[in-house]
């Protein structure tokens, strides 16, 4: 009998399982440069806030537009839902936890109103932020025209997997292609984790790539489906698609790791593997005045009868700013990101994003030994 | 001295172990296929209930078939030792846990009575269902025809390991080969977890393979002997026996996973690792009306001195329909498996259970950093 | 610049780490033949029992050969200590744990009484028991003569780490070779763990090797000097070492692995590495009537100035009979170890140790998930 | 399409990731020699204290050098910014833990006089010990003349991460090769973690290098920066280096692991890595009349916006020589380190800190079961 061939499955790496080595040239962290730039639009902070309800609504946007980011307002969720968002905000942070699923599933079901689109977008505009906003596949051909002419800066497609080619009885297949003739601004496309699906969606010709299927805090993906990378080698593989497609295409398209991040050393790790800026959420839904009020929930799923996400409590810990750039008030690395950035950055030898993608990473699983398991579980709580 | 040939192991990997990765195209969740065929018979679900008393009774299959899956009932347990097994199981549920261990030991000591199989049998026939029958290895010769003359569908011949030669003072080596060719309904075999004894088992013309030793929740094969195979391993080494045996006798045999299943993305990553069906005990004994009212538990075991397992309280979560098909009133993925197998396999582009075995995973331990261990310990409970 | 030459560290795998794969064939349990053999003698069951004072005594050691094992009586504890043993069992048992350890420290400095040797042999041999003592190598010349003198059947010769070539300034080293033409009974020494150190000892002419430094749940060797390997692959390394010195030499010398057992299935599988019998330490002193008294101890250590073991609460679960035999009162694998052994050699098909020795394992750590974790730290306690 | 070349990543290992094998040659352990050398200078004992308020003061400095090790002094922490220390030391010990983050920043922000540094150096040397003096690497030309001027015998220049080449525009780069045409003694530069920066390090000429980036208790590195490589690796990588150095220079720089160590058997560990001395933190704060007085903290940190180290309370366990050299009064092997690692180089047979260089690890994670979880989840608090 001819020995069988066994399927080989390839290891996945998290944020938890790896490390940052240290350069062999050191440089100080404030000549670190950490620009991203996305189509022509160009931003001093590498940090872009997620499209959910909890996370950004208009003033949060333009708060992190003067802080150097971007913030991505979601189009589907109780921003164009109601006329009143922050009323509706309110209730949900007010409500008991055993009360807010249905809520969540009620406030959710209410339709979008389309003359809110231009509303929003416009309140951002005016504020002086530049403003990035959020469709789903299935509404991009319906919203995307009102995006373009209430003048937002970039289009971001979203689900929680979207692939260049999808195929469905109930609307009609999503050109990207088509669709960047018609949109004059920059469309950024996700989530999508692996090589090949990267490399598709760049073909056909996108501005920026999300990337991330199921690591997130509010996200039961992996729970529910079995779907999902670690973002460590989601990164890696993405980034390596971006190579290619620029040694194909002389185009470079900038991938942005989005969720799963827990503080500054996970976005370290993130960019060390090859991401050009990330997308962050429950991190920044803990800032004072975000709109989820120490909350942070998941919204939409693609299939109705899957689970909404549950409310998490995140709490708040500090101003939008203080996480950003600190002064730091807590050690465990929630805070201050962007000064951990540059100096990672800075004990790597590492000037620029682009350099800090070549710096080497180890696998280091921060597995606990017995010993310290025994010393946590002895401590006070 | 020549350098010693040190002994290699294979690394094998279970539910939590791995992680499914999305495909280049997607299709909408409402374009998949996900029949499941054995023998002649077809099933548009393809779940199976095990062979545990606190899972199928004649009510519970008869339901389970009605709702497009099929359910096995034990003709060892409490169905066939009893003429009102309804009785037991009562007295089983209102047991209190330090009494529980005494009373299963004398319940299953009880003989079997031969009339009960038929009377089963036709009762689940006579409700509409689709009747499926288990019987242990030693005593097929004896109950097998029986099971064939009150025309049930299919045969389960089940142990905890079950093999194509079995060698045995007490009783006379089973044949399948022969049994076919006097029972002319679909034979199912199991367990097993390797290549090599998968393969036998299927040339030996039975119809379907049960995979899995040492997995499940009620089970204490892998403490007390060792013995035992992770389910997505020995799901790809028996995934593989089914294509070889496919390739040299042009007859596919489908396998079905059975044990260790918690939520919907246990099943996902299953299918997705070559299995045609899986087989859930727990997680079907939490539906309202299960016979085991809300608990679980082990059966025989082939050794008379082990332990026979320990009842288990599961709880009671939802009807068996939403546990199928939603809506699911939680969200730790317990609820709506076959929306969620659907869901999955929409992102990963697979239209039918064949074209999902071709699904690439990566292993991806869900191994908890020191953080966020520290996060648990100090949650409330 | 020349790439370095990376230090590369082999794979070490423990109980926890491995599985037991079943086999092609499957046998009655009661087919097996689980005798173990150890120069001219021969025992129906491949279990010894440690020389740890909380385990043996000369009644425990008549129970245990009774019961077709073995066990081996220290003659460096406070067997040969005391003229009346029981009394200070007694006092060890009975002291708070916060008093012990002192108590053991003045215990085990008192002087050894040569007398007491002989004495403790000839007690277990008129009790109808095969004879086994062990020594430490420092005291080896000095009591080797006495044990054969008294008649004993077999000499253990144990420290933690044992080497065919010891260099000391405080006594003449050991020359095992030396030792077999005066002492005309068999002599097992250990403990060693690799395959050389194994191979060393066989060359001697010595009839047993005791396999396992570090594992013991009385053992702070791993902790206090980080020396230690797990007990699967010291096992399959000094099997190896076992198989191809009998090739050399046409000698067949077993090899015994001593310490970490929890439960019934590290028994089968550390038979399944390779060994040919296993000794028990904890599993043992929680037998009724174990001089421990449902307590367990470390004993001397090579180095006067580091800690004894601490005293371990062990509890007492049944007789001996029935830890060995069963029925089990218990489900977590600590009882009915022999049964749990025909049990899995019945599953892989292996009539014999030998042919349980051809056993495949997988490498599958039953490393806990987060999900589990949750529900593990909301179950009540 | 070609298949993509993923990027691969090593694999890092720390203290509790690897175990010794044993040799198959033994010694007594008085028979072995742990001498270190530095420069010109001889250490019976390859223990350093770190430089760390918490951990050296004058007078431990003194104890150290007396009982055959190295203290460090830190010249940038409050031994040189107040007059009197011990005052600033005892509002610390006795600050309660939500107001000492402020007091240590308040602490820390006092200007370091000049005049101190001289001091402090001569009152070690006065009381008859051997004085090591560390600065920052900002600070090293102001500094250095200083600490050669008042004599000290070794000087250390350190930071979370130090470079051959660093680049700054806040101060000029620092060239060892220059620094050590003027400072007449042994210079000691760290920290560094991997081959070729510690290559780089070692080319400039200084005369020992430190290890470590990211593993120790204090330190929040790899929280914050994700930055750090696991001691085990670290040590075998900068060990290689030094062997490479050696061959190409015939100069011996030897490397010293810094931070992480919990027990003995990590400091035994770290020497079968490669290590030559060990320097240590926590556990020297242990000591009774260690500055710390029960408690350690980090100090300051490159970034003045990230947060400092979070006092950790860390007990008193015995004198600094029962540490060393026990008796152990605890069984956890954070006691008699010296007895440890002679007893650990016996049982490997290796008669210097060398020959234990060349002994075998395995990786051999102590990876808790689920089983042992359990047990000790259920044991009381």
């Amino acid at each position: 009998m001819a020995k069988p061939q066994f399927r080989q499955l390839r290891h996945a790496y998290g944020f938890d399982d790896v490390a940052i080595v240290t350069g062999d040239v050191t440089i100080n962290p404030d000549q670190t440069n950490i620009e991203f730039s996305l189509g022509e639009l160009s931003f001093s902070v590498p940090v872009i806030a997620s499209a959910m309800d909890a996370v950004t609504d208009v003033d949060s946007a333009i708060m992190m537009s003067k802080l150097g980011g971007l913030a991505v307002l979601h189009l589907e969720g109780v921003q164009t839902r109601y006329d009143n968002p922050a009323e509706i905000l309110d209730e949900i942070a007010q409500t008991p936890l055993d009360k807010v699923t249905p809520l969540l599933q009620k406030v959710y079901s209410q339709p979008i109103k389309e003359n809110l689109i231009g509303e929003r977008i416009q309140a951002i505009k005016q504020g002086g932020g530049i403003c990035a906003a959020s469709v789903t596949p299935a509404n991009t051909k319906r919203f995307a025209p009102l995006v373009a002419e209430a003048n937002a800066d970039v289009l971001f497609i979203q689900s929680t997997v979207t692939s260049a080619r999808h195929i469905s009885k109930s609307y009609q297949g999503l050109s990207f292609t088509e669709l960047l003739k018609s949109v004059p601004i920059p469309i950024v496309v996700g989530n999508c984790v692996s090589y090949s699906a990267c490399l598709e969606l760049m073909r056909t010709g996108i501005h920026g790539v999300l990337v991330g299927v199921g690591p997130g805090a509010a996200c039961t993906t992996r729970a529910v489906l079995g779907v999902g990378v670690p973002q460590i080698t989601a990164t890696m593989d993405c980034a390596l698609a971006r190579d290619d497609y620029q040694r194909e295409s002389a185009r470079y398209v900038p991938i942005i790791t989005d969720g799963g991040f827990r503080k500054g050393g996970d976005i370290c790790k993130a960019i060390a593997a090859g991401a050009d800026a990330v997308m962050l959420g429950s991190i920044l839904a803990q800032a004072e005045g975000a709109p989820g009020q120490g909350y942070h929930w998941g919204m939409a799923h693609p299939h109705p009868a899957l689970p909404r996400g549950t409310r998490i409590k995140v709490g708040t810990t500090g101003t939008l700013k203080q996480i950003l750039f600190g002064p730091s008030s807590v050690t465990d690395g929630s805070q201050n990101l962007v000064g951990a950035l540059r100096t990672a950055m800075g004990v790597c030898g590492a000037a620029t994003i682009k350099e800090m993608h070549q710096t080497e990473m180890v696998i280091a699983p921060s597995i606990v030994s017995e010993g310290k398991w025994w010393q946590m579980l002895q401590a006070p709580r």
